[in-house]
């Protein structure tokens, strides 16, 4: 099992080369896409949505995630084990979140630049080898030395993290709170789902993914507060 | 074989936690994405995008189809067998069209939520499970108790159901025909193909799903006709 | 393992019709989605994204591409055979990058119509039943007489052939070059990543897939040159 995470875009060739040394490295591989479509600007946001999208697989499963704005700079190419998943990807901050959510120690191997490797398609001749050995059941230690002191990014400010396709704001901030304040307004309803709160009323909730999210009955919580990935909020006290 | 039909987003981390689901129920499965873009507002809509794209996977296989505006509320969660294949989805009428094009008589139960299960996310703790023991062999009986009175949304007036890529319109009528009026417009030339019709010109076929289409040679129809899912329209007699 | 590359649209029904023909031909077949988005209106450009997608895949895989423009009129379907890899695909310009970039000898038959076969959608009907049996096994011969003269397309004159997702240029021209003009803007500075230039300036470099690309460090270069697949270019001698 190995997934697929990167901000190439939908239906890029790039995305299917990786996916060609993905399966030459592994034929027996199942590939599940998470996404190709998160923002490189923002490795905070990118990151939630590789914890979020990748927290649910069984152990074994290898995670590849190219975010990589740095791609032939010196950040080092990683191989990252937590528990008995791997996670392939740059040392730029794109596993802040997940290393923050994981309560697993992490062990990280720095991988080895192949021979004629391209300089600007990391993805293709770095990450997804590495992906695809470690599905084939190639050892950490055997990838490259071993290194500590990954980068994370610093804990994030309080803040939307993430915009479903329903339009609720995937928040920060972790249970319990006692409202969430955006701007001028202050969100003080609270509801275990939509059917509890009246049409277009805003309410806030814990999500699926243990988050607190704001949502509101029968609209779009982004379009009525002007809010997406990055806008300030603050918890409410009780 | 699994497919997936939601409206989720492509590159959603939930369309993640579902494959997780499905793959940790059932790793054997081949995931197959039908659509994750479908149009909530329009359950007749996203039904026949249903319809379309699961009409011609073998029997045996599973459909999981995660439309559901009223999540968490008293709407029934269901599995439904069809012949040899299943569905499952909420039951809110996203299955109409799939019920009234089938010769076969459905046979339905309802599904049981599972202690803990997320109340905004039944796709992840309800629906994958169910839909991962459907295809690792479970028998539909198994997973609840029988229902009847499946919810079927009215017959739909004649309209658009659904937009291809190419602008095309895929009507609800079904042939014979003498022609399409839509608003103004009168569309009596039929044809079997593009190549048969002047460039520019409107005219009215059976389209590869059964139904009568509007297309336009070397143009778009939604776009010279203002029409979309929804659109009402009239068939000409003759 | 088969490839699909169409401009059917992310999630359409249509697509599932063919992977469901795919699977209904090949049960044990893996299936890679390149792009179902290329677009049909510049055949050169479409077949740039299938060659670019599918030029990694081990030998045997099967290359479903459909990009028609024309179906239902005289255009040959075929399928392609280069190596030991296949294209199935309709004979009209779009597999020009490919033999262009191809050392191989292709040989090629003119699939036959099934009885009863849709006369709007030979992907379903023609294409995936042909592709399925090549990856099950069949040999090219079984599927068709041979043909020759496959439909090139002229050789394109210097242009942007694709924009990648970070707005950079891939250009149709292949090293050595001494830099790239487009419009009055003349882009001389060489480097072999965005690391080694300053923020915002423009450079050229050789690509992964071995084309001259053109970035700008820290931008999009699409924006900062108005440019977009088919703009005009120059190759800059030295």
């Amino acid at each position: 099992m190995i997934t697929l995470t990167t901000d190439f875009g939908a239906g890029s060739p790039y995305v299917a080369a990786m996916k060609a040394a993905l399966l030459a490295g592994c034929p027996e591989a199942t590939l599940v896409d998470i996404s190709h479509a998160v923002g490189a600007h923002d490795l905070e946001a990118a990151g939630f949505v590789l914890w979020a999208g990748t927290r649910h697989f069984a152990d074994g499963a290898v995670h590849l995630a190219v975010v990589d704005p740095g791609v032939g700079t010196e950040r080092r190419p990683l191989a990252v084990q937590l528990g008995r998943s791997y996670w392939v990807a740059p040392d730029n901050g794109l596993l802040s979140c997940l290393l923050r959510e994981s309560r697993q120690q992490p062990e990280a191997v720095q991988l080895q630049r192949p021979e004629g490797a391209s300089a600007t398609f990391e993805g293709r001749d770095l990450f997804a080898p590495a992906a695809a050995a470690l599905a084939a059941g190639a050892r950490l230690a055997s990838l490259g030395q071993p290194v500590e002191d990954l980068k994370r990014l610093p804990e994030p400010t309080p803040r939307v993290l993430w915009v479903d396709a329903f339009g609720n704001l995937v928040t920060s901030l972790k249970p319990p709170v006692s409202g969430v304040k955006l701007g001028p307004v202050s969100v003080r309803r609270a509801a275990r789902t939509y059917g509890e709160v009246g049409q277009g009323e805003l309410f806030y909730y814990t999500g699926s993914m243990g988050f607190v999210e704001v949502g509101v009955s029968g609209g779009r919580a982004d379009e009525l507060l002007g809010a997406g990935p990055g806008t300030a909020i603050q918890a409410l006290g009780s």
